[in-house]
């Protein structure tokens, strides 16, 4: 495959470093010229460029990997080549390509890139969507020749899969932001409780969430949860209360 | 040191482990002959029991490492040796040894052990409390003999370090948990979400929790907010609601 890289951001570094090796790129395209030609450099690639008119007319394959509100610009601005285009954004729909361009879908990777952190791209879920059957195919073939980690994926399940995010990543995180809290008013620095963390999700691999739920709210340990209310205040006593109540809801239905 | 271990469960286990070698276990006592015999053997310890009585008289430290509502018949039961006692629990006081022994202390490593699972004990948190500062030295020092990250914790801040972890670990749990309700709805399943939720611990490496949250609330992204809110129903629903409000109000906090 001739691929035509559009973007030199976290996300396009990563997968263009996937690419090369196993595929041809044949330019990179970013608003930087810097940008564009270090991850030239970095991936065997002759050409770069900054401007959207000379991205070229003759890769099999183009993947815009901007910032989610320049697609469309990209788009419009891109020669528009009978080749197969995908953009890699988890939240815009495949729709920002159709009336300009025929073949096109979304090859999106579910995972957090910084261009100093190396990244195993072969363990990266990638969801794939193709505006028809055959085109589908082929953005899974591509995402198949990186990652072992590949699942058909409309924009409703993109949304959805976004929504799963904000809670395992944003509010897990929310939660250790609240320890971190209750840990410095003890004096005790937030790293005590990272190998007790990293256990937890060790556990993941091996067990559903629901199944390795531990815990007084788990437990039921009313007494043990009532004792920690009363050495709370604010946002953590709030906090503490509505997910204990969710915890319990969530391991006693209602028969 | 002379160590009794006092107990043969997944804690006991994994602290007679690491003491063997630097210092001489002398017995070790379970209610189980089979797990008293297996980690002696475990732990080259020529001696094991399982009959309180019998625990020997002749040993420099003491490690109860039963179950927390065991630990009062256990000392009672035990010879009430004037050498140094510790329990290993994390929510029981140590003025549970008050009036029983003279010189005692709490050594509690913080942590989530099982037997099949090797744990680097040298990385394992251990807090530590003395009935008095020579007591709480010596408690301190075998700790140190065993673990790089040694804190002083009296039974106080021992209740708090197990709120801050009901929050890092039993509530980022059940966030999983709410992110494997949506992601099944959306015919997923959850192992999808582990390279993000492993990529989000490993910041915590370099950055503190505040700083590291990311996310719709935290940039305020109202749109997107209503349209996942849209999509949840129940608990997920309420859940996504206050824990966004939440994280409005702690990075953004009223002048």
């Amino acid at each position: 495959m001739r691929v035509s890289m559009i973007g030199a951001g976290n996300v396009a570094t990563h997968l263009a470093k996937a690419l090369a090796g196993k595929h041809e790129i044949v330019q990179v395209f970013s608003r930087s010229m810097a940008n564009a030609e270090t991850l030239a450099r970095a991936t065997g690639c002759p050409c770069a460029t900054n401007v959207p008119s000379r991205i070229t007319a003759d890769a099999d394959f183009y993947i815009i990997s901007v910032k989610d509100d320049a697609i469309a610009s990209v788009i419009e601005q891109a020669p528009a080549s009978n080749a197969l285009w995908v953009h890699t954004s988890g939240s815009v729909p495949m729709s920002v390509f159709q009336g300009r361009r025929s073949r096109y879908g979304v090859l999106y990777p579910m995972q957090s890139f910084s261009k100093q952190v190396e990244v195993d791209f072969a363990s990266v879920p990638l969801f794939v969507e193709g505006c028809d059957d055959a085109t589908a195919a082929q953005v899974t073939a591509l995402a198949q020749s990186l990652s072992r980690s590949v699942f058909p994926a409309d924009s409703d399940t993109r949304r959805r899969l976004h929504i799963a995010a904000v809670f395992a990543c944003n509010f897990a995180n929310h939660m250790w932001a609240l320890a971190d809290d209750v840990l410095r008013d003890a004096g005790l620095p937030f790293s005590v409780m990272l190998p007790l963390i990293r256990s937890t999700v060790d556990k993941l691999a091996a067990l559903s969430p629901a199944e390795s739920q531990t815990g007084p709210a788990r437990r039921l340990d009313y007494a043990v949860i009532q004792k920690h209310l009363a050495m709370l205040t604010g946002d953590c006593h709030s906090v503490y209360d509505s997910i204990t109540q969710s915890i319990i809801k969530k391991h006693n239905p209602r028969p």
